[in-house]
């Protein structure tokens, strides 16, 4: 089992999971080509979170079983040879039995920035969402405080699904003011699709005071994906860091 | 007349200077494209800096003169409209009489990033030179300090041609290490053609440790191109600021 830390600008990508066809170009296909290239072998690759088209990741872990006896470093070595700096392998290492960086992760953390300036910046324009014009960050934080801990989210998912569970914990959600930008922290367990982003539009919508911050518990009460703010877009949003358990913390 | 004050990502233009096959891109080729719609006629720029391929702004200066009534802030709009983030005008304004981006520029400053973590980064992969390993910053500043005032720099300039005037006056060029990269600033009345990524390729092999500090000396002394280690990419280099006499200074 080999598990690896990974980086990547979305931009290009439609997203983490390959596709059928193959001339859509998808994180997942691009490392697991190159990946092939090296083990000799198609291998089977579990995500911690599988980031829709645009989004990007900073600590995405991926792992996968393989026959091969190859080392780490080499993987490391033939994956940044071949597709960095788009998508970087920043680590590469032996996982214990039974690691799965999805079903072993106990935790996700996403960021999600929105740039207030009048004018756009070409060197972080491709990683915000440019969206002139201020924002009200005390409005924003008091709704946050009705969104956290364990809710039914059902109303801040896309496709929830008939019979499971929308559920979870969010554990942090943080809004900080960095210059024109206002910085969302996002901590739980897991998150539904589009659930971070649904959630931003929303905030942001208290944040021009077109919702009052404790109109939110409405929203998350009424379990009805049309009652929340249409989904902010997908480059502000970037999947920071995925947490383990003791047992599968790195060392 | 109007001066813009822009910043740009160079990845994809094949430098500032339009071409004459419309096909191939460039910034100058962009903003006056765009220019041509709002004035309705074709402007002829002006510029501080002609930015080789795959080279950035984030301070660079053009101007033009208009027979054209419009306002400069419906010239930054529509720019902005069709451009950013790519290409962004970050202030438009009124020029005083006699203003020339290029002639009235009394000093121009660029920084370079070099990269020297093991793994490059995907947010910021475009804008460094990923050169793994470290280099000895002392070594480099000890030679730095023999390129700085007024110099010929035929040795650190591409096509120095015939009989212009390779003389620079070098007022600036610092070397500070910020984590793993290493940030080169210089600042000049004007650069010759590839000096700064030129003087950056000496000063790293210097910071490698092969080629004395001192052997700069002896470089500058010859006046010969070869003499000179191969140029730094262009991808580390940004053009930061173009500074004008006080006759010319932002109110």
């Amino acid at each position: 089992m080999i598990r690896l830390l990974l980086a990547y600008d979305g931009t290009s990508f439609r997203g983490w999971a390959r596709q059928r066809d193959p001339a859509i170009r998808t994180v997942e296909g691009v490392v697991s080509t190159h990946l092939e290239r090296v083990l000799r072998e198609r291998p089977r690759l579990s995500v911690a979170g599988r980031t829709d088209a645009g989004v990007h990741a900073r600590g995405q872990v991926a792992s996968f079983v393989t026959a091969s006896s190859i080392e780490p470093s080499r993987v490391l070595a033939a994956l940044n040879g071949a597709s960095a700096p788009e998508v970087v392998v920043r680590e590469a290492r032996y996982a214990p039995e039974g690691f799965d960086a999805r079903f072993s992760a106990s935790g996700r953390e996403y960021r999600y920035v929105v740039d207030t300036a009048g004018v756009s910046d070409p060197f972080s324009g491709r990683y915000v969402w440019h969206r002139p014009g201020g924002l009200h960050v005390g409005a924003m934080r008091a709704a946050a405080r009705h969104l956290g801990g364990e809710h039914e989210f059902t109303s801040f998912c896309r496709h929830p699904g008939g019979s499971r569970s929308t559920v979870r914990d969010l554990q942090r959600l943080t809004v900080a003011r960095d210059g024109d930008r206002i910085v969302f922290a996002l901590r739980a367990n897991a998150f539904l699709h589009q659930m971070v982003r649904s959630l931003v539009g929303t905030l942001v919508k208290v944040g021009e005071g077109r919702l009052d911050p404790d109109g939110v518990q409405a929203i998350l009460a009424s379990r009805d994906r049309s009652a929340a703010a249409p989904v902010a877009p997908p480059q502000g949003l970037t999947l920071e860091r995925v947490i383990y358990g003791r047992r599968f913390t790195s060392p």
